[in-house]
């Protein structure tokens, strides 16, 4: 008898969620019938999107998210023991799957940490590498501002747009992130956004105005970022953190006119729209850390049981890099 | 000696232009020389983007708009006495004019009225045309939400739309175009975005969603438009006169999370983005007229020095179809 341990949605979010919101419980699973196998989470990842979708998630139900899986038990020829996937089962220790169930594998990964998966060579690394060059399409010598710059995306786009040879205007909410993106990431500019004259000095940053602008965090900065964009500017929408705690509820300066004079372009996308293409992003990412050209750190909690303080910690802007949670 | 009358802009719009913001003067025009000939203004346009252009207008200067205006006498072969061009000379009764002037020749209008060429078979109806389908891509069957539908470019899109086997939702701010949009225009539905219930009417009449939305007005009511939007919906900003008369100080629920959730694609344009296919525009709605499919309205202020009037006029909401001013 396999006992899993798992978080179920409990109280509903308001604002920034509380350690209560979500209930550790167990469960106990049955045992495996023929073309079954049980995973055991190794890694589990707390991301920003888990509170955004936060309003399609029964009461009740075990709280969304990815984890990377080791394979303990299998009656599926196709899954050994051993074998590692990357599963969306939610925040849970051990889970019951056969082939239908929502995963991927983890490709050799050539020595890099199997954490990884959940971070750059894994969903945020692939929506840093489409999300940004499909609908930013950078060219040479152009202006890039990444909002969340910080976090385990935008650290990532930052660094691509600095691949390919573009300068980089980094917007974070710490100065210790700042540090990191100046002094280890090399971007161009660090601003905080939380700077009374965060508005001043984006333009003083800004002197050939912004080509692409990769958004994480909509609301008010988005607006403000606008204002500097260039004709024929790309706008890639990837999180709108700013608005995940309230609702949506803070209105910010309308755009519609800085869409018009400048002839911008804006797209929102989810990664999973590439997913056909899902190892393409995963292997060029990994050859560009194998090459040096890209850096990557996660801020790594022990423990599934602090899953929720992770969680906390991340919305909070705590991390730096990709936030992971060690089962 | 030939005097022009012109209005200069005189003092800076404070919200709704009054009439003493512009002043009426006159201009003793010089003698033409060679290659140089004479304009005298037929139909004055004025249009939304008038009161949005305003902070690049220097005080003193003449102020920003086009004209249909005929040629009166002539040092130059090409441009013979008695030949319409399509001006962007301002609002000014006659112009001197050479070859490299900015205006265009009012092709054959197979008897249709002059005045057309300010409207439909001019910059609003291309504006219409390419910035509706080309950025729109609508599909037979899908549903198509028209801001502004009441003025000289929304009631073309929705016709466009109409004729493209859309269902169209036209949204307008009086009755009185709401009964023109319905009971001529045959709109599948109208409604008033000042109803306190907009966005239940809204939400009511698209239960299949929305899937194109050009946009003519921003702010909260583009908000709203776009919680109702289809995955990858495509929205054409072209307007956003719902913050002209306020200079945008008036903030709107923020829309980056609808982008993402329904990967939503939108684009801000300038019509003389399609300046090599400008005629193309033209005889299309040229032809849709004369096939019965697209209707026409104008509402024609007589008088030059009733600019002013007009242009307020306009912007309140107070016109039907394209606003227009006969010399």
């Amino acid at each position: 008898m396999v006992k899993a341990r798992k978080f179920v949605y409990h109280s509903p979010f308001d604002g920034l969620p509380k350690e209560t919101d979500l209930k550790l419980v167990e469960e106990e699973l049955p045992p495996l019938r023929d073309g079954e196998f049980l995973t055991k989470a190794v890694f589990l990842s707390v991301d920003p999107y888990m509170r955004s979708r936060a309003p399609g998630v029964d009461l009740g139900a075990t709280y969304i998210g990815s984890q990377v899986a080791k394979v303990i038990e299998s009656k599926n020829p196709e899954h050994p023991v051993g074998e590692h996937l990357v599963g969306r089962f939610g925040w849970r220790t051990h889970t019951i799957c056969d082939s239908n169930s929502d995963f991927w594998l983890v490709p050799d990964l050539e020595g890099l940490p199997l954490s990884y998966s959940l971070g750059v060579l894994g969903m945020p690394g692939n929506t840093a590498y489409f999300g940004f060059l499909e609908i930013c399409q950078p060219k040479p010598g152009q202006t890039v501002v990444v909002t969340g710059a910080g976090g385990a995306v935008g650290s990532i786009v930052g660094q691509i747009a600095r691949i390919k040879g573009c300068t980089v205007i980094a917007i974070a909410g710490s100065e210790e992130k700042g540090k990191w993106l100046i002094g280890d990431l090399k971007f161009d500019h660090f601003l905080n956004y939380k700077d009374v004259d965060f508005e001043t000095k984006l333009e003083g940053v800004t002197p050939n105005g912004v080509d692409c602008y990769f958004d994480n965090v909509g609301g008010e900065i988005a607006s403000i970022v606008l204002t500097r964009m260039n004709e024929f500017g790309r706008i890639s929408v990837c999180g709108a953190v700013s608005g995940y705690n309230n609702d949506f509820s803070i209105k910010a300066s309308p755009i519609q006119y800085l869409m018009i004079r400048k002839q911008l372009k804006m797209e929102g996308f989810n990664v999973y729209r590439w997913q056909e293409r899902w190892f393409e992003g995963i292997s060029q990412n990994m050859k560009w850390i194998q090459e040096g050209k890209l850096q990557y750190r996660e801020t790594l909690t022990e423990g599934f049981h602090n899953m929720v303080k992770a969680f906390i910690a991340m919305l909070e802007g705590r991390n730096v890099g990709k936030a992971v949670v060690k089962a």
